[in-house]
């Protein structure tokens, strides 16, 4: 015996997918990150990135990606297509469609391109706070899966406790900051970027104090960071931050940040949100 | 006599597009509103909305829309296909691609939807700013025509002014704070609020004092208003602010908010930009 196979890790169980034409890919979701209705988004997220990571024609690493669920994914096989419209000198244009059963279930739109040293600055600076030792580790209830395969440690913001006897009193603000990793551990790499973009529970619940129906219509993450930030991360930690900024007539937006240990902002994502109540 | 037409808005003329089939339209760029390279992104963006907005299946409002620019746009004509790829009850999902002799010059998804009344609450508040007539009006240079269709009036963060003898100071932060509205007045509608969440110019600009050749890949709109929240804006000037997070390799990310004078939050958005130098 020379070698012993690691297990593989469930996230990449679950962002499998494999080229079956030039174009089409085909794919399974994953029990582990079930959420109270069909998968996680973050991972049906990282699964087309990785649709166009895996493709042989791809130029660079993710800048960009914008996905929409366009309706509920049900358990089980799903398809997706991965077309570069458009490919130019540093940068490649993609647009994706997730079907199932005939009805497109996701599409998206991606932007991978070269990076090239430039003047460089960081704004927005990661903020000042104890570190994951330090911070309450949330249990999910059992009804949302994929929050047993994150290490979540929050700071400020944590999920509602549904089943503390104590009134749940409203946030005023929509503001959660916390450390995060996958569970077990693994090292980071963009498509685990991709899925923590989306590990930010609906603002609208730390708002109202409470659990309501509430699904993401639309997320875009961007890329900050280069293969190599993501390499110097390794299974550490990463410090997000989420908050809201309108909700009302059904629909709130939610924007996160992402950074390394070392105060690298690593990505920022938006997304629209839609809710009940 | 019994009536006279008021003259075509030049917004409206840079916008048309007409359906020559089920789901293809043709427009044409408008010299008005046209850019350092090709047209102003923000036009560009607001005849995809457009496209939308004038089929006869579309279900609502926007409630988000992203376009990413694949390559230069010239002057001249170009087509649109306009695609709902998936209508649910409450709302409507579309893929979207401009062309232009034969090449993808962008795409875009969108989503439109129908608005109703839930628990509502703002918490991204308008600044508290002086009023725009005692703000200072900005004259782009003559090689931005588009800045020309905009009265826009600087509060904090304006262009850096290239024909100034003096040096041009780099700035701290990337913040612009601004009110702006179209010029000549022109009543505010979704197309026109879409145009407007891309008209800050490159923060790169700012924080270095001079231009450099920078362009956007990938835009997101989130629509916060309603089509009452746009109807009682009037001509009114609405308030815009913009700052990036990370400039690097390349890149950086800029967000946009717009209020109307009244405090409501009407759109935000995103966007990355590549930029050289």
């Amino acid at each position: 015996m020379t070698g012993i196979d690691a297990p593989t890790h469930p996230f990449d169980t679950a962002i499998a997918v494999e080229y079956t034409e030039a174009h089409q890919l085909a794919g399974h979701t994953c029990p582990d990150y079930a959420n109270m209705v069909g998968p996680f988004g973050g991972v049906t997220a990282a699964a087309l990135l990785r649709a166009v990571e895996r493709h042989p024609e791809r130029l660079g690493d993710p800048l960009s990606l914008t996905v929409n669920y366009t309706g509920p994914i049900a358990d089980g096989p799903f398809e997706i297509t991965a077309r570069p419209v458009r490919t130019n000198r540093t940068n490649q244009h993609w647009l994706l469609e997730l079907m199932q059963d005939g009805a497109v279930a996701a599409t998206a739109t991606a932007v991978f391109g070269v990076r090239r040293d430039t003047w460089s600055d960081l704004e927005l600076t990661m903020p000042s706070v104890p570190g994951p030792d330090e911070a309450v580790p949330q249990i999910f209830p059992d009804f949302i899966a994929w929050g047993r395969n994150y290490d979540l440690r929050f700071v400020a913001g944590a999920v509602p406790d549904i089943e503390s006897s104590a009134g749940i009193p409203e946030n005023p603000d929509s503001v959660s900051t916390l450390w995060l990793r996958d569970s077990p551990a693994r090292p980071l790499d963009f498509a685990a970027l991709t899925a923590m973009s989306d590990a930010f529970y609906p603002r609208v619940f730390l708002r109202r104090g409470r659990y309501l129906p509430a699904g993401t219509i639309s997320l875009t993450v961007y890329f900050h960071a280069t293969a190599e930030d993501l390499a110097a991360q390794g299974t550490e930690y990463l410090l997000g931050r989420a908050r809201a900024n309108r909700f009302g007539h059904g629909h709130f937006d939610q924007n996160a940040q992402l950074w390394g240990q070392d105060g690298t902002l690593l990505a920022t994502s938006h997304q629209l949100v839609y809710f009940k109540g």
